[in-house]
């Protein structure tokens, strides 16, 4: 197929025209793309300014290292081996200081105990003359390498020891055959230990006197963060499920979600349709769904650092993350919650007002009770605030019940119920979950020896408490009602000495089960 | 306090005989904990016996690599540098080809960039003088390093690239600053790049070669394994969650959990107790509630694999973790359904034996439709028979209505069915969650091409789609009745050229809005 000369030149022009319209854009484009990048290069830096310091502590490390090189004194003793420690630096300067420690002893270990073997295998093989020599380094060679990198398979090694068991066949390789040709072998591993030994010391020492970011504290706080968005979303969803009852009319909230409601609708008549707008709050929690394995890490480094700041050496970091997962189930419950926010739902408002109460009631108090645990993780005091909150809960949940029974008895059409009765129920769900995570809380704060608080109480917020016992102290002068909630089995006494005072705290944080 | 010397004497047997009975136990113990480490490897290994394939391979690559050093010509042309060649096959040898290509061009392009930059840093330096040159090279190190570390932290070159940073750092710093000692540093630098380059050729082509593992395969895998594990849990839901129906009288369920029924059935009789079994096929699913992480890390390798068995070059990965996400969205709802089967449920078995068939339907036809998608993405065929299920589970959620309608009106104490009624609307969501996962691997069967396939169904099988449309195909001479699913967007015709067909496609795989 031949084209037309005038349609083939008219294409050339065309392109050419294109082509330059594209030059003449290109520095516009090109700025643009500039400043889009700096954008977002400046968020990173203002979302968490620790970023900003890790990068210029990465670069002095390097630059102090390099010292190794620039000063002749350090370059005749360790010779070309000082190049180990920049590549040191380099690889085990982490963000936090678990992860810097972390990788600076797995590093160094590894090397300790490959190097061992490495003159071993060196002294060994050269027992065997020189044909019998590189066989046998070949194989010892062959055999360790496979049989460490199987080992990486194996989830505890994987976890905790994975480079350093790469650091292991690194340097055996490196040392048994190596020594094969440069006959200072000794010499040679004790520069490589030596020189990484200075690197790692460079970066643990300047991520812990630098601005230091500890992986126990960032665990720390996400997982107070985690429930504070969990509190977040269920102090906003009463209100925001229930938002339209008082209008006293059939009102249909539309949303862009497909559920049952979608199937339910068909046959009655839609009376309105309110717009809802997007509440990013009610988002936040969504975060939690994926964060098992920045909390496993963080915890795992965690493990690595010494005692700072309001943590102890060997602070409950596991308990963290019985805290963090039970998050997450609170979480999946909320996903499911959330899909009645966004969908078109038929609401009756004669059932809905009834239910209205106790949801909105269990809903908030759950949602307080996990906001008073959250503070309660950031000050590291006992969370017993929370205790009256988890109480209401579990009540408001008891008296669904009764009201469900008598709300339930005046409708016959009841094609309309089945949505809030799920999310009644979800919200029971909710609270049996809050309860669980309140309980991991206590665990923690007698773990890690929390202070206890003895919290002051107004005598409107004591009505709040409707089942709980409270106990004027006699011995007060104070005007102030003060109600000390002994919660959890308290450690202060020994077992059995009050027998008063755990029965009292059973009844404020026990079991569902106990139903009174 | 003097302790009597009968006192100590009997503590000091006792020490000694602790201490030996400790130690005559000692090889029982340390004979139990070998054999319980050999269980666990060998576990480890029969998982998945491609993991002995890797550690075999990784010996093959570093023994293979040795040679540089054990073989005088290759070892005088390359010098000390030899050793980065070892070093590249520990670092970069990863488990699945796209991981350790993506390492390898990673740190080949890092390296030869670096390397550029390094000898120009040197060359700069050197003008400014005996006393410039370390404060140029110094500041130089300084800068790129910390910039370097900043961007890191950039979620698109964290994904992709932050291991050639980390190289790009290295050699940097490496060349520059080694530079100033060693006075031959483009030799350096190009001792360095084609030891590099060895090393990473030999590890991509023993990867590529030699019982191959891709991730873009085990990504594919993993896909349908997840919608497998959906389908699994869902065919049996029903069962299990209706099982005890079949006696026609009030039963209680009983299990561990606490929920909405532990509230509600404190006045009523409990009639009776069935222990529940565990089972462990309703289990599989809670793998998915984490699976994200790996997923994104398989689909970043994937993309760096070139075309192998039957994935093209430009396979589309992304759709795969769409699909992957709707899983996950879907195993949210699983997990909320899950506490019915586990909790004491007050069973009213009247209203529960009328939504049963319904419930039952959905649950078991959207666990068939997943179970086809799943087994479409493994045959990497069309996914046309799914759409059959899916079908049947829309008409069954819409059948709930009028069911529910019914139900409700006969039931005067209707406590009992609110547990039943939140099963029925978790399920409805699991309805249109299994739509939007049908249409995600539609998308994907267009993108990736998948064969089409005309589906034999026989007419006991035909009876299922009862709102299909059935086109007995006139040509066809065969005594078995063929129906020809024309679903989705057919690619083989243009569009509009048969208004039939697209049409009939709708119906089977369309919207649920499309209420007939």
């Amino acid at each position: 197929m031949d084209i037309e000369p005038a349609a083939s030149d008219h294409k050339k022009a065309g392109l050419f025209a294109r082509g330059w319209s594209w030059l003449k854009a290109l520095p516009e484009k090109l700025k643009a793309k500039v400043v889009e990048v700096a954008n977002k290069v400046r968020k990173i830096g203002q979302d968490d300014p620790r970023r900003i310091a890790h990068a210029l502590k990465v670069g002095l490390a390097l630059t102090l290292v390099s010292l190794i090189y620039y000063y002749r004194p350090l370059y005749d003793g360790f010779g070309i081996s000082g190049m180990w420690a920049v590549l040191t630096v380099v690889v085990v300067f982490e963000f936090s200081v678990g992860a810097t420690l972390g990788k600076g002893l797995n590093r160094g270990f590894a090397t300790l105990l490959a190097g061992a073997l490495g003159v071993g295998a060196h002294y060994l093989s050269s027992l065997c003359g020189n044909k019998g020599e590189p066989i046998v380094l070949g194989l010892s060679v062959f055999l360790l390498a496979a049989a460490s990198t199987f080992s990486r398979f194996i989830p505890g090694i994987k976890k905790r020891y994975d480079y350093g068991v790469v650091i292991f066949i690194l340097t055996f390789s490196l040392v048994s055959v190596s020594g094969y040709r440069v006959d200072k072998i000794i010499e040679l591993a004790h520069q490589r230990l030596s020189t990484i030994v200075i690197g790692s010391l460079i970066c643990v020492i300047i991520s812990f006197c630098i601005m230091p970011v500890w992986a126990g504290e960032d665990l720390h706080n996400l997982v107070a963060q985690n429930l504070e968005k969990l509190a977040t979303f269920l102090e906003g969803f009463g209100g925001e499920f229930f938002k339209n009852l008082d209008d006293g009319e059939i009102v249909v909230v539309s949303g862009s979600g497909k559920s049952l409601a979608d199937y339910l609708k068909n046959s009655e008549g839609e009376t309105g349709s309110v717009s809802k707008s997007d509440k990013s709050f009610l988002q936040k929690y969504k975060s939690i769904l994926t964060s098992k394995a920045t909390e496993d890490s963080l915890a795992n480094f965690a493990r690595w650092e010494p005692g700072h700041g309001r943590f102890k050496f060997r602070h409950p970091w596991k308990q963290y993350l019985n805290i963090a997962g039970l998050a997450r189930q609170c979480a999946y419950l909320l996903e499911a919650l959330n899909g009645y926010i966004n969908t078109e739902i038929q609401i009756l408002p004669e059932f809905q007002r009834k239910i209205q109460d106790v949801c909105v009631t269990m809903s908030s108090e759950s949602g307080k009770a996990l906001m008073e645990l959250s503070a309660a993780i950031k000050a590291m005091t006992h969370p017993s605030l929370a205790d009256l909150h988890v109480e209401n809960c579990k009540n408001a949940a008891r008296d669904l019940k009764t009201t469900l029974k008598t709300a339930l008895l005046e409708n016959s059409d009841l094609l309309g119920v089945i949505p809030s009765a799920t999310v009644a129920s979800l919200l029971v769900d909710v609270v049996v979950c809050t309860e669980k995570i309140a309980e991991s809380v206590h665990e923690l704060a007698k773990l890690a020896h929390f202070k206890t608080v003895e919290p002051t109480v107004t005598p409107e917020k004591s009505q709040l408490l409707h089942r709980g016992t409270v106990n004027p102290l006699a011995e007060t002068d104070s005007p102030e009602v003060v109600i000390t909630i002994t919660a959890g089995p308290s450690e202060a006494l020994p077992e059995g000495a009050n027998p008063r005072a755990p029965v009292t705290g059973k009844h404020v944080h026990g079991s569902v089960n106990i139903c009174d």
